[in-house]
This record gives structure tokens, C-alpha cells and sequence, in this order.
């Protein structure tokens, strides 16, 4: 039957890429309050595109975005799968620095020589939600899929999946399953598939300095107050020490250090920091971060402080001599096991307000869009044949990464129904994940499709514990 | 002859408000490239509103925008008065916190129950000008001026006068003068008129950070690269010392330290700390600056450095967990004598680059926004002329005080054609000069223009030394 399958996957390329175009097309940007619309639009989208697949669809509300919930009719005895996406995406800006229009999915080559489809959204997570898409409606022209199947995609994963706790525990009844699949992370290199069993956590805060209460003329006043801009630097520059090491008092407390077998495997990656640097526009020299790690341990296994948005005062072209009444930062932190948002959260609030200089207030504007760090055993049969279906799909057998970035929900899954999740991704390096030029090289969607195709088989082969 | 001369400025009220009105409706904002027609119209329309008044008008190439410069027919014998303002303006941002929008000039009570005309420029500094073309139109219409006058209304004094010294060198014998009039700063408070007889000079900067090519998924890269914005304000916080202190090798070097006789002379004046910090909506405890002197002295005498702005990474609504490809800030630094603003300049940058972190580049990026600071002598006759006019316009005898602001053209005067300015102001310090909402009272409209007119008459008995 997985041939039959399979051979529909690759007939059916043209449909492929026409649909995800479509969802590609719709502009979900969930952190704006005014794309609304755009994010109901794509959850009805999605839901009949699983309708079409035959499954039974419910885009329930969640308090914030929408949910799309799928299911097949389950057959008892079948293990139950349980598969977890996202269809909301970054927001695009810098628009002028696009290649062509974020929304307007444009195939054409990469710098690799590779052809590909550019948008935003196209791999996190359109494209890799879309592969799944394909995958069951093959399943489905072939007397329909060999497991049970909850689908789950959610439209808040870029703003921290807010609400999503709260709608797992709620429906936590129906959504209960065996394993977890989440495409959302990638590929080690170009014919490096891998599977990831690690991502980090996050605390994103908002943080904003008010003084006076109108802007100043910087001679007028100048001296005589305190600027927040001044004093947010102040503020921002003591959360790292000069070497690069978060300086939070607790920060780093409950940190698991890296295992000796864990540093091993990654030196013996296909990584060299001058070819990493290189990709970036920069020299190898120029890498920085904590001191006693490589780059590798860096980005998967020890946490960070960013500055991910800075404004105060005035940003137009040319001069204005003024001091601006406020100035914020967005900040985020990337936690490793076993770190507790909440926990850093707190220590973070705390360091702002002890380390604030005289005449500025702080105020906090976001409180929850926070993430466990997870990192998931990689010795069970989940995994195996989660890797098994990859070598399929790829035709290499693939590696076990961890991964710098955050799925929020993974922690929850795992709290919350006691489900461990299955990290099959099928993005590049080279993606430009979050920023202009996103893409998707077609390859990787190909071989993504038939590694679910596949996967949805060999999972038939779990023993379902419900 | 002065009484019929008062009496036409006091006859025509309606009429200055209604040009001043026209004058404030043209958004002339200098620093921004796409307002360049609104710079000429500007400049034209002031021009025509000296010819009303029957003087000779050129409207002048500088190689930046235009400089107006009117004069009346010279009288062998008598002194000529060099007028200098200007009639260029700040950006209005932020729009909204507008209470009425900047160029649609709005009569309304201000806070202190007076009367006022709201408008981006309402004080700074075309009301200002505007009580001299008055002051002059009603001379005319007596016969003429007692004084040969030189009108020079520049473009670009909100963008450091960049062009101005190349075109007083240019046109120095046509310029040349026994006395320098300038009304661009301010009362010392309601009912204390004030002639200014110091001002801070200016270095203007703009740095801008550039590391990775691209902006990049904090998750995917945060930890392994120098951040820029994380880099920007570890840069940026070092400019300083805790206390408030510009923390610059030899910043300090030049300058001359307060006579005790100005810091007695300061502390009688009108001012308390609480008052002054109640005006921006902060308490007395609030206050910050240099320790070791008093709030004026800080303002008016003491160098400082400011950031002005602020920008990276995301700064729309929400989280985006991005880390910026670039950062920047814009940073003026206030002057006082004997501090030399190229070698200011130069200090500035060093210390950035000596201080820049692993993995990011700066770009300077202004290089002509300087002024050096200039005090001139209060025991001219010039100065006691003046000061007998302010006591006529507001009925109050003057105080003598020094500003935190910069007009960056005294010096230039001084230097290249051997001029001191005297400085008439008519501003209060509650205008909101470079903010949203900024003023011009009415009663200080008119107090100013009665003092010009009569300034005029006084210093015709300036003994002509040319």
C-alpha cells in the first residue's frame, strides 16, 4: 500500500505546490492585532483543505487565534497519532528587503542553485504543515490512513501560543495520543536530514522606560533629566557581562550541564564555524557568545539574552535634538532544561527594576508568551521509526540535532497529556527562518511529503498504550 | 516717533496673527529630504512678507535650502544691526500626542490659562521672527528704520546650520555689522524677561552597528553571533558613569569652570527643582544629572551627551523573535566653552570603536552637525540697549542668563565677521519647543514685537564702528 501511496505523492506535485501557494497567499500574521481577519480566513482555509482530505474538521475557538482540529474516523486498536502545526507566521517587515513579495509565494533558484518557493511562512510552518496535508490525502485515496489521526494547528506559535495551554487542557480528552509529530524544525544541512529531540525555551519580554511626560528639547533639558533612552541602555547593557554570559542573578542556576556523549556527537557534525559565518555575511572571527562552548552548544544547549527591538526617540531621516519621553525594548531569552520561565521571568522583572537609575519607570507589557526548554529520550520506538520513514524520504539515514529555537507546545503535550512529540523537520539551514526571503527549497517538500506518507505507516506499527 | 511706531504694532494684531498664521501653516521641516518644495515655498513667502515691508530681498542659494536676506536702504552714518532667525522647523513627531495637528496653527488656552497659538514653530522660531517683520513693517510705515538693517532668515538651523558659515564667509562684506539681533531663545519664566548671553554648542551624531547580512531568527542564531542591538547599547551605556557623568577620555578637558559670581548670580534666580520637575511631570527626587551642581547649572553650563534615538530589530506591535541585522542610535552632545566640537567629535568616535564588541562595524554618519558654544559679554552697550527695549515690550526690567540650547550661527558671527549677538528672546520654558504642542503665548507675541520696535529705536544709538 506505501508504494501505491507514495506513487500518489509524487504524481500529485503540481496540486501540491498550487495549494500550498494558496495557503502561503494568505497573509496570517498573528502578532498584529489588525490581521484578524486574515487569521480566521486562514484557519477556515486549512479546515477545508482537511475537509477535502476527508477528515472531520472543527476550527474551535481558543481565546485568541483559532484552532483548526482534524481527525479520521478512529479504528479501534490503532495507535493514535497526534499532530501538531502552526498556520500563523512572522510579520514580514523589513518589506524592502524582500526579493519579492512575502505574500506573493514566488518559485525561483536559490543560492544554492537549488529551486525553491519564497515566502513568508514558507517553511515555518506552512510548507512543513503542508507536507502532512499531502501525505494524509494520499492516505486517504488509498482506503485512508493506517493510524488515528488528531490533527492539531494552531494559529498563535509565533506569539508564544498563549492560549494553547489552556485549549490542551480543556480538550485534553480528545486530543490524548501514543506520539506526537511536529514538523517545525529542520534539516542539519543540505542531505543532512535529522531528527530533533531538543528545544529551547523562551521568555519574551516587553520592557518600556517612561520619564518626563512629553519629549524635551535635548538643550532645554539636557542634564537636567534623566533621558530613558540613557537610562534603557544602562539597563540593557547590564544583562550581559562583557564576555557574553547573561548577567541575571539565578540565570544560570538551573541549567543542566552538557553531557560529555552529547559534546562528542555534535563535534562530529558536519559543521565548520567559518562556513556558518560565511552564510551570514560574516567572518568566523566575528562569532560571539559564551565563553567554553562551541557554536553548536551555543545554539542548542545554553540559554540567551537578545535584544530583538529597540525605538525610543526620534527614528525619522536626519536630526531631531530630542529627548524622547520613553524608550522600550522587546527581549528574549532562550532557556535550556532545566530552567523555568516563569522562574527567569521574575529574575529578569527583578534585575530591570534593581538596576533602574533614578527618574525613569519600567513597565512590563507581556506576560505569557513564555516556553519550557524540552529535550525528548531519543531511544524509543518513536523515534526509530520516525527515523526509519526519514531515510525513506531523504534516502540518507538521518542524525539527532537539537535545535536553538522554541515550540512551545512540546513541554505542554508532554505535561499536559503525557505525550512525548517526534521532531521530523524538513527545513534548511539556510531558510532565513523569521526573515526576509524565507523559502522552501521543493526537494525538501518532496522528500517531507513521502517521509510523512511514510511515517504515518511505519507508526501503525506502534503499540497504542490508550 | 517710537510711540506712533507702537501704536501701529499695537493697531495691527489681527494682521501679524493671521501672517504669523500662514508662515506656521507651511511645514518647513528641514531635516526631512522630501520636504524640500515646502523649504523653497517657505523661503519665498517670507521674502514676499519683507517686500511688504519695503525692503530689498534676495532669496539665497547656500547649497543646502535657501537663506532669506532682506535690507533697507542704508543711511551713511548710522549703525547696521545684523537681524539673524530662522524659519526652518523641527520634525513634528509624534503626530498623535498633538493636541491639534502642527501645521494647522490652533488658538487655545494653554495650561496657565493663557492665550497661545499652537503650531510646529510657533516659537522656534518663526514667532519669534515674525515679531521682528512686524516690528519693521510698522517702521516703515513711519518713514523707515532708524538703523540700517541686514535680515538674514535661514533654512537649515534645526539641522546645524551646515551650510550657513561657507555662505557668511561667501558674503561677508555684505553681512558685515556692529550688532547681531537674535530672538530665538526664551524668558527666563512668565513675567521675567530675560537677554541670553550664553549658549551650549552641539555635536550631532548618528551610529549605526551592522552585523550578520540579514535579519535572523533569534531561536536559530541567538547565542551564537554578536547581536547588534545587543552590542549598540553595551556601547552606548559605556558613554557614561553611573552618576550621570560623560564618560569620554578628555570630554572634560576644556572645559572653563562656573565663576562663582555667575553660580551666585543663578541661584537667585526664580527657580526651585520641585516647580521645574512638576512642568514634565516628574518629582524633584526625579531630577538627574552631573552631581556637584544645581539643576541651571547643569543645564546651562555643563556639557552632556544624549541619545536623541533610538532604533532596531522589531518594533512593531507584538514579538517578533528576530535578531536585527543592524542597530542605531542618534547622540547629541551639548558644549560649553572652551569645548572644541571637531575635537568632541573625534573623541566620540574613538571611544565608540575603541569600545565596539567582536562582530559588528559602526558607521558614522553626520559629520557637519556641530556648533561650538559661545557666552558673550553682558557689559556692552548693546546689551544695556536691549535690555532697556525688553524692559518697554514687557514692562519689567530683564534678568541676564545663559540657555542649554545652541544656535550654532553666533559663533560663526563672532569669528568671521568680528559681531557679538545679543540675544532677545521671547519664548517661555513651558512653549514645548521641539515637542508635540508646541506654543507661542500671545502676550508674549506681542510684549516681543512692542520690544523689537522699540530695540530698533534704541540702538540707533549704537556708535557705528564700520
Amino acid at each position: 500500500m506505501i508504494d501505491r501511496v507514495l506513487a500518489t505523492v509524487d504524481q500529485r506535485r503540481e496540486q501540491c505546490l498550487a495549494s500550498l501557494k494558496e495557503f502561503l497567499r494568505i497573509p496570517s500574521v498573528s502578532t498584529k492585532p489588525d490581521h484578524r481577519d486574515q487569521m480566521i480566513r486562514c484557519a477556515n482555509w486549512l479546515a477545508d483543505q482537511f475537509r477535502f482530505a476527508t477528515l472531520d474538521v472543527q476550527v474551535m475557538e481558543t481565546g485568541g487565534h483559532p484552532a483548526v482540529v482534524a481527525r479520521n474516523k478512529p479504528v479501534a486498536g490503532r495507535p493514535t497519532v497526534l499532530l501538531y502545526g502552526h498556520y500563523d507566521v512572522q510579520p514580514p517587515e523589513p518589506l524592502e528587503l524582500w526579493e519579492s513579495p512575502p505574500f506573493e509565494p514566488t518559485i525561483r533558484k536559490t543560492t544554492a542553485g537549488t529551486d525553491a518557493v519564497f515566502a513568508r511562512g514558507a517553511v515555518d510552518d506552512k510548507g512543513q504543515v503542508w507536507c502532512h496535508v499531502e501525505a494524509i490525502t494520499a492516505w486517504q485515496a488509498h482506503g485512508g490512513l493506517p493510524i488515528n489521526l488528531v490533527c492539531l494547528i494552531e494559529g498563535e506559535e509565533e506569539v508564544g501560543s498563549e492560549n494553547l495551554e489552556r485549549f490542551i487542557r480543556e480538550h485534553a480528552d480528545s486530543l490524548r495520543a501514543d506520539i506526537c509529530v511536529i514538523s517545525d524544525t529542520g534539516l542539519f544541512a543540505r542531505g543532512v536530514p535529522a531528527i530533533g529531540y531538543g528545544l529551547r525555551g523562551l521568555v519574551y519580554e516587553e520592557v518600556r522606560l517612561d520619564g518626563p511626560s512629553h519629549d524635551l528639547h535635548s538643550g532645554g533639558y539636557g542634564g537636567g533629566i534623566q533621558n530613558p533612552a540613557n537610562a534603557l541602555v544602562e539597563v540593557l547593557a547590564s544583562l550581559h557581562d562583557k564576555d557574553g554570559r547573561v548577567n541575571i542573578p539565578g540565570f544560570y542556576d538551573d541549567v543542566v550541564p552538557l553531557k560529555p556523549v552529547e559534546r562528542e556527537a555534535w563535534r562530529a557534525l558536519p559543521h565548520t564555524d567559518a562556513a556558518w559565518a560565511a552564510e551570514l555575511g560574516l567572518r568566523e572571527h566575528d562569532l560571539f557568545g559564551e565563553p567554553g562552548f562551541s557554536t553548536i552548544e551555543r545554539l542548542w544547549a545554553r540559554p540567551t539574552l537578545d535584544i530583538n527591538g529597540l525605538s525610543g526617540g526620534y527614528q525619522g531621516p536626519g536630526a531631531k535634538t530630542v529627548i524622547g519621553a520613553w524608550a522600550s525594548a522587546k527581549v528574549s531569552m532562550r532557556l535550556v532544561p532545566d530552567q523555568d520561565p516563569k522562574k527567569i521571568q521574575a529574575a529578569f522583572r527583578k534585575a530591570v527594576l534593581d538596576r533602574l537609575p533614578r527618574g525613569v519607570r519600567a513597565t512590563f507589557t507581556m506576560d505569557d508568551h513564555v516556553a519550557r526548554p524540552v529535550v525528548t529520550p531519543i531511544d524509543t520506538p518513536a523515534t526509530r521509526l520516525a527515523a526509519e520513514a526519514m531515510e525513506v524520504g531523504f534516502g540518507v539515514k538521518p542524525t539527532f540535532t537539537r535545535s536553538g529555537g522554541t515550540i512551545p507546545v512540546v513541554a505542554t503535550f508532554k505535561e499536559v497529556l503525557g505525550v512525548d512529540s517526534v521532531l521530523v523537520g524538513f527545513g534548511l539551514p539556510d531558510d532565513r527562518v523569521h526573515s526576509p526571503n524565507e523559502k522552501f527549497d521543493l526537494d525538501c517538500l518532496w522528500a517531507g511529503t513521502r517521509t510523512c506518507a511514510v511515517l504515518y505507516d511505519k507508526l501503525a506499527g506502534l503499540k497504542s498504550v490508550r
